[in-house]
């Protein structure tokens, strides 16, 4: 262990530092300080050097941060200098959706399966994957490698999967069925729990109506 | 405004709790200690109380927490005491999906409308919900008192999209678009960015196999 600990709310702010200086890479910006960074992100420039500082500063003081240089720094950071390979369980319309998604591509994240317990949806394809039988599950994984199984079925399957899951060499699980996994710790897990980004929506809505009354 | 001023760390946490509180309802639990809590859910009872206290508290020391009422109050926090009539704009696969969740109902959120540039998807339904043509957009949230509109459409698109919606009374934007709106104060945002969320998760892989190396 090279790095200290970062905390979880400076990794959830990365990818936004990464979309951004992405979008300036491509506008062949080579450099910008704290202050501009600050004023397009709408963040304080201290909170950038904060962040920026868990991993050591990246920036020259009164010089400004080398765009390419932070970009390829924070992508490393976030694991994405390598592939991961992923398969999709659940091919309803969100698993076709996440399958349909080009862009995880371009940050190397492989679409290679899709697994489905309907009958009548497996043999479909999405992006030329073919949805595949829940039985073959296991030995697809092992085969194949896979590194990343998302889960886009019903949190009343979602449990079962997960232990199947969990007896694979999976190394991490992207989970879209609205219930709490309980998995060995070498199973990295991500839940995205729609309904609750959506309640946080119907809190500012009635918040914001009550400071108006 | 009654309520102090409460982070919104807190109020993330909020529907995690309304979803064992609902889950604990089912089971006909009528009261449960912080202790209890804290080792179904996994987070420290000091944890649960010191969320609780945001609101005054809730429960009675040695007694335990009644479930029926935290849910409810949990539920009026979070603004769910009331209905959101919806519009999806893009009838792609993640739009459809979204259409077709109808657990979104059950929380009062409902869906009213779809549209979409695509002439091809004009007329199609989801879930008995036709697809308009975005010129319609403006009258029908007008006409229909629309609370929330759900952007899935790419992100070229999104930003004067969201300039025509600051046009209109529309009060939240659920935001599956990868990139950042900037809209009037008096709309609410919420951003599902779904490839940051994989990017946390690929940090968590390369992190987990650097700690085991």
């Amino acid at each position: 262990m090279e790095e200290k600990e970062i905390s979880q709310a400076v990794i959830g702010r990365l990818p936004r530092y990464l979309r951004y200086l992405g979008e300036l890479k491509d506008e062949g910006v080579e450099r910008i300080s704290s202050q501009d960074l600050s004023a397009l992100m709408k963040v304080t420039a201290s909170q950038i050097r904060q962040d920026f500082n868990n991993f050591g500063g990246f920036g020259q003081q009164g010089y400004g941060y080398n765009v390419g240089y932070l970009y390829d720094a924070i992508g490393k950071i976030l694991g994405l200098d390598r592939q991961y390979k992923f398969i999709i369980i659940g091919a309803g319309n969100l698993g076709r959706a996440l399958g349909n998604y080009i862009n995880f591509e371009k940050r190397g994240f492989i679409f290679r399966g899709m697994f489905d317990q309907n009958p009548d949806l497996v043999g479909n394809s999405v992006r030329g994957v073919r949805v595949m039988p829940m039985e073959e599950l296991e030995r697809f994984i092992s085969e194949n490698d896979i590194d990343i199984a998302v889960l886009t079925i019903p949190k009343t399957s979602a449990v079962s999967v997960a232990e199947r899951l969990a007896g694979t060499d999976i190394r991490a699980i992207w989970n879209f069925a609205h219930v709490d996994l309980n998995l060995p710790e070498r199973i990295q897990v991500e839940n995205v729990h729609l309904s609750d980004s959506l309640m946080k929506l119907s809190y500012n809505i009635s918040r914001y109506q009550q400071e108006k009354e």
